[in-house]
């Protein structure tokens, strides 16, 4: 009954591919948009809501998870998808980027990562083994190698030696991913490289060698803008082999989902949606909008009359925008739901403009009516 | 369709009391608990949930409401139902009781009360009339009489001024609302007089001459104690006519509820079971746990693995420590849920003991099984 991981290419239009990716808790339709279960959950939502909304994946973040309630833990409970009631698939950081971002007081060695916790300043270590031990832990369906978050801007200098650490932390987490994983799960590789194409084509190479089933695009979605993003899946994207699943760390705007599946990207995560919710701005087809704005105080349409997402369709602007001045809960829980379910609407629409050989003129549709009000 | 406010009496179990409301929106199954709706959301649930739980009826309150988003607004937005996304019954406080506990600068007069919003410092009027107008623009099939909520402690010369206000107030709401309801709509009328057997029985007499449809019994769960509330229902339900609904305003705990049906009361309102939710506190049949603490943080049970609420059901007391640990807003809506499912329960097992005339052995074994844990 459980599938190993595979990855299957249905057709191409243009640089866009439509696939999909099978894994031990199911399959999932790509392009595909992950909903991030930052601390065992999607902030704000029912795990019930989330499938709603079209998710087939969820990304856990193995730097919170380890600290909070920590990886023995889940295990002995069951794994991450019983801890948090979600049997379809999920896909697991691995824990990089946050100790970066989040943590404390960092030591990077060629060992690994030795950092403080955030939450209550306790010494952790995370290398290329325990991470893959962690996630082997939380028991998800695709695990990521452990690499280092090369900062943004970086010489080339900086970024050549950050890409090649994160080289040979992917061969040490191959190697412990064969030890520790469970049948059929999958682990991808990292490209690293900044901005400059010859460092991400080596580190395409030395990934291909170790032959991971998927690969992804990191170090993006960190403050070098939309522009620069492209120009680097521009000159990536084509090194990456055609047979094996494309993921895109930490991405993005609706915009950036759009021009990022153009370029040939299969995989996305991000917190916006839900982010965006508990800030009250709800992303629709005519654009982001900012419900504690004063014009929406009488305004009696729903965000999507035509949707099958209740928080869409069943409650006007107007109760939204009092939701939201009031600071209630169900404001963060409306709007959240409503922004997955848009995502998924989103990229929904992708496969099957994809589908049909019109992915172009989908695009140029979708940039046309989509505005970003303020 | 929309049929006439009315009460049928079903059948009496020493006290206690089984019986149908019938409103406008519907029909209510009595005894009742509402639960609160303050601004038009019962605090981290979806209506959808709400009504799961077997929820009939839900509390408004006018004072939150008519400052935010305004009585005016709700009804142009085709009023509190259709507002909020309920489609049951609802029963609408009058304002006094907030005015007293949340606005500043209140001036009491004949006419009614002068105060400053709490949100936003803007003055205000409240008065009898202008309480019916807000109830009825709201469009709430329960209304209630605006009275002043007498303080406690209160001498019987304070108690005694403040309930004959109460009763002159009461009379021009009657007045009111025969100008400003739609067909069907209720209103109740409310019995104050603090601790003072005498005042309670006038204050009854006093609304028995206005001939309201239902009554309440008021000024109560304002710090008197349980003791001292049980004895004042003591000697004032028996002098409520049994033909009427009886309503205890803003009770409370499981051990409130059962007490006060014991004694013949047929609805309840109060924030606890969702207010505790947000604290990480749950209600259940063995009492109420506090999971925030480490006890639960390897307990693999859920709150109640037979129970028809997901929420009770799918999740382990570890997984809800962690989320209420971690302060995530799933944490709210899970143990909200629950609890707002247990009070339901609780009020299904007394009517049924009711019908079943072993009230008495119901209320016994609940007892002996129901712990307040530290």
């Amino acid at each position: 009954m459980m599938s190993d991981f595979s990855y299957q290419l249905h057709n191409v239009d243009g640089a866009a591919r439509r696939g999909t990716v099978t894994t031990p808790h199911g399959t999932i339709e790509t392009p595909a948009f992950m909903p991030v279960g930052t601390a065992a959950t999607v902030k704000g939502m029912f795990t019930d809501s989330v499938q709603q909304t079209g998710a087939e994946i969820l990304l856990g973040n193995t730097y919170h998870l380890m600290l909070r309630p920590g990886a023995e833990r889940i295990a002995s409970l069951g794994g991450l998808h019983r801890f948090m009631n979600w049997d379809k698939p999920i896909l697991t950081d691995s824990g990089g980027f946050q100790v970066m971002s989040l943590s404390k007081l960092r030591k990077i060695t060629e060992e690994g990562v030795r950092f403080q916790s955030h939450i209550d300043g306790g010494s952790y270590n995370l290398t290329p083994e325990r991470s893959m031990e962690i996630q082997s832990l939380l028991g998800s369906d695709i695990q990521m190698a452990f690499d280092e978050c090369t900062p943004h801007p970086a010489t080339h200098e900086v970024a050549e030696q950050s890409m090649e650490l994160s080289m040979r932390w992917a061969k040490r987490s191959s190697d412990a991913f064969d030890r520790y994983s469970a049948p059929g799960q999958a682990l991808f590789g990292i490209v690293q490289g900044s901005v400059y194409e010859d460092l991400r084509v080596r580190s395409v190479e030395a990934l291909m060698e170790i032959d991971f089933p998927g690969l992804a695009v990191g170090g993006l979605a960190v403050g070098e803008g939309q522009d620069v993003m492209f120009d680097v899946l521009d000159f990536t994207v084509p090194h990456l082999p055609a047979s094996k699943p494309r993921y895109l760390m930490g991405v993005g705007t609706p915009l950036d989902l759009l021009g990022a599946v153009e370029r040939g990207i299969d995989m996305f995560d991000c917190v916006m949606p839900t982010r965006s919710g508990r800030h009250g701005q709800a992303f629709t087809f005519d654009g982001k909008l900012n419900l504690k704005n004063a014009r929406f105080k009488d305004d009696p349409t729903p965000l999507d009359e035509h949707s099958t997402c209740p928080a869409c369709r069943d409650y006007s602007k107007a109760y939204l925008h009092h939701l939201v001045r009031c600071g209630e809960l169900l404001a963060s829980m409306l709007v959240s739901w409503a922004n997955v379910h848009f995502y998924q609407e989103l990229m929904g629409q992708m496969r099957l403009a994809i589908e049909e050989q019109r992915f172009a003129a989908y695009a140029k549709d979708f940039r046309a009516r989509y505005q970003v009000k303020p």
